[in-house]
């Protein structure tokens, strides 16, 4: 039998709408709470932060939510990307599961990103921002925010975590090339980012830093503007882009998934691929099972708890309903730098709270060995964050085998690691290890927030 | 009007046969010459180093050539390719002119080398080769090489020059990462590299060093077999999948291109674009042009002689009839490795000489200021070698503007660049410079091959 490799849509095919899966969840997730009233947080609360647009979608309940002109003229650079069978992995393993994955590596920064700085940089557009802050860590949001506020004309300064800045000198260049200003955060330009370089002289900096940076920037003018790359509702929104077009293509292929895997960061890969299949197990009694994989260096779902955290590390954000390690932990410097974020966004974590998503956490050196695999007999060498989603879409090929059960797999392969070869450069010189987080610490930092619970 | 951005083909449509553009020809291309007898090479000849398949395909006069149904599967992991419509371009440039490119940089390495690397692994491994020598300058095509080995189950040394070897470590990860083995040329592992590190010692290395290498390691082993991936016959037949796509593509769009661009090496990468079109230029009377993109700093149609050469530095190679600078010439250390070769392949050679083939050659500042323009009007940072075609898309869009006319432009993107953000960095860093040849070192160089025409 010929198996199709590559099932393409057709742009007119393309999803004209995103998906928010909040009308259909049995439990609506809890509301965010502005820290200061702890009421739950209003449009209003949102604006000096974000452009009204994106203050009102991220408080939207409406089901399905219109993808604007601009933004789908945009995403036909590179949407739709191509759903592919992983015949050849499915060969090394052996296995009567069939995998497929959906490729966002296609995308002209290589990373699913994309698909969320679009519509941000969008709507900040017809809102009349002029400048948009952001941070970024491993510098994939950073790259797709540069690439869309050029395309609208707006002026983007990336807070950059420092060690990142100077460990990658090449991702800053592609900020640059797309006409981005980058700082290394801390960075003199602001008065957070100064208390910081005074208080903790020769920091690396970390992403709650640079958030800081990039909110204070926000903050005080009224045309700049925030915006985030994960976590919050609207950032899923956009990512079901790659569900809804996975949906239509296995459906091209006459298949549909028995488990739904992505890596999981502040959740909007996760969520992108996983709820609109989700819809069906929740609308029509499906039961796909949907896997997050996480490293075991930052285990919030499967050691974390379900309360109220902040969605930095300073205290600035609103207080998020959450599974959290607590914002005070710091994971282990593993490399997928997109996953070392200590909670998850409100409605994956209402999802999993009701048993809807279970969390998988994988050790880095698996991860690694995966991506090697991977690479080697699908040809693409997949970013580190993405080899967390392949490592357990192989132990669930492994288990399929085992049950002589015949499995529809489907994965996101968020992005491609040629940017990240370093990390595969020290794996294969044996200097990458496994770390198991002591529960003590998960236990200090999880205690640390009972103070800033609700009454 | 609704411009369709990305003009995708389904796989089902994709070409069952490259393109040999030998029978077509108004003047066949003389023949390549053994440098013993001064006759005109046999696959006899070409046996020693490559295998046997592919030493009858390089002197194959078959208009059409059957693409392996092996080589059809894998090709299907990336191709076909979108041809996309530069409309940011378009809008920027403010031109009449309807600018189309094919992006071959979805390819998992970034680039289009794969379209040679896998037939060439495949024909090796019905040959019953098992290890496989090649080269590689800047890393492109050693990546392929390692994607395409791995595949097959055929094990893979790459002789990286040295230069590369230090400044990309990345570039050697991803070989590693793929499976090659990979060696800094000149290495002690040969005879000939042991011999060159005595003669020059501290050497940098050089692309000729890195085949002769290669090519010893095949000859001293009926199991070892070398690659090459430029130049050769075999190689551009690979690449004309590359136009074959884009003509049906065009076909879709309702539009015919009146200038196809490409930068050129060696020609694989122009010939596989042009090719296809050139054919209904020689067969059906149409009146395209065709422009070979060059770097001032290596101009070999603009300003070197047709003259019988060596391929190679060392002069290992059979004498290929080429427009050619002199196998000594070598060229300024601009970072478009891909393109720092002396002479164009044979085929390419004699188009240009009956004048099918225009030459252009860009300054390196120019073609940057181009990949910068690119990647902020239509999202994807392009390859230093891709930027060259980029440039002169740009020169003649700007001229149709100038003349009123509404001509159908494309060139091919052959990869991005997030492999080569040093370049970039450099550029934005002001550290790059222009660089004109001076007449006395091309005279000097071309001089020297008096010697080895054939009587």
């Amino acid at each position: 039998m010929k198996i199709t490799k590559k099932i393409v849509l057709e742009e007119h095919d393309m999803p004209r709408q995103w998906y928010n899966i909040i009308p259909d969840m049995v439990n609506k997730p809890l509301p965010s709470l502005n820290p200061k009233t702890m009421k739950p947080l209003t449009v209003e609360d949102l604006e000096p932060i974000f452009s009204p647009s994106i203050a009102r979608q991220e408080l939207s309940q409406e089901r399905w939510i219109e993808i604007p002109e601009d933004v789908f003229n945009l995403y036909r650079i590179y949407r739709p990307t191509p759903l592919v069978r992983a015949s050849g992995l499915e060969k090394a393993l052996d296995t009567p599961a069939k995998i497929y994955f959906k490729n966002e590596s296609v995308s002209p920064v290589g990373s699913h990103k994309l698909n969320s700085a679009i519509p941000q940089a969008y709507y900040n557009k017809i809102d009349g921002t002029k400048h948009i802050t952001t941070e970024t860590g491993a510098g994939q949001w950073g790259s797709a925010m540069s690439v869309a506020c050029k395309h609208f004309g707006l002026d983007l300064r990336v807070f950059m975590v420092k060690v990142s800045y100077e460990q990658k000198p090449f991702r800053k260049a592609v900020m640059n090339t797309y006409g981005a200003k980058v700082f290394a955060s801390p960075s003199d330009t602001t008065e957070i980012g100064r208390k910081m370089r005074e208080q903790f002289p020769g920091t690396s900096g970390s992403l709650g830093m640079a958030i800081s940076e990039a909110v204070e920037e926000a903050v005080k003018d009224p045309y700049t503007k925030y915006t985030l790359g994960s976590v919050l509702n609207h950032v899923m929104f956009h990512q079901t882009i790659v569900g809804l077009e996975a949906e239509k293509q296995l459906e091209i292929a006459g298949d549909y998934p028995d488990i739904v895997i992505a890596c999981l960061g502040g959740g909007s890969n996760f969520g992108g691929i996983a709820m609109p299949f989700m819809r069906h197990n929740l609308v029509d009694g499906y039961k796909t099972r949907f896997i997050a994989a996480e490293p075991a260096s930052c285990p919030k779902l499967t050691r974390g708890v379900f309360r109220y955290d902040y969605g930095d590390t300073e205290g600035y954000t609103p207080l998020i309903p959450m599974y959290t390690l607590g914002h005070d932990f710091e994971p282990a410097s593993i490399h997928a730098g997109g996953l070392r974020y200590h909670g998850a966004g409100s409605i994956i974590s209402q999802l999993a709270k009701d048993g809807y998503v279970e969390g998988q956490d994988v050790q880095q050196l698996e991860t690694f060995e995966a991506g090697i695999l991977f690479s080697r007999v699908e040809g693409i060498i997949p970013a580190p964050e993405s080899t967390h989603a392949i490592a357990v879409a192989i132990r669930e090929a492994l288990k399929a085998k085992e049950e002589g059960k015949e499995k529809t797999i489907l994965f996101n392969l968020s992005g491609h690691g040629l940017i990240d070869m370093m990390s595969y450069d020290k794996y294969m010189h044996g200097q990458l290890e496994n770390y198991e987080v002591p529960q003590s610490l998960i236990d200090e930092n999880v205690n640390k927030i009972e103070a800033i619970q609700p009454k």
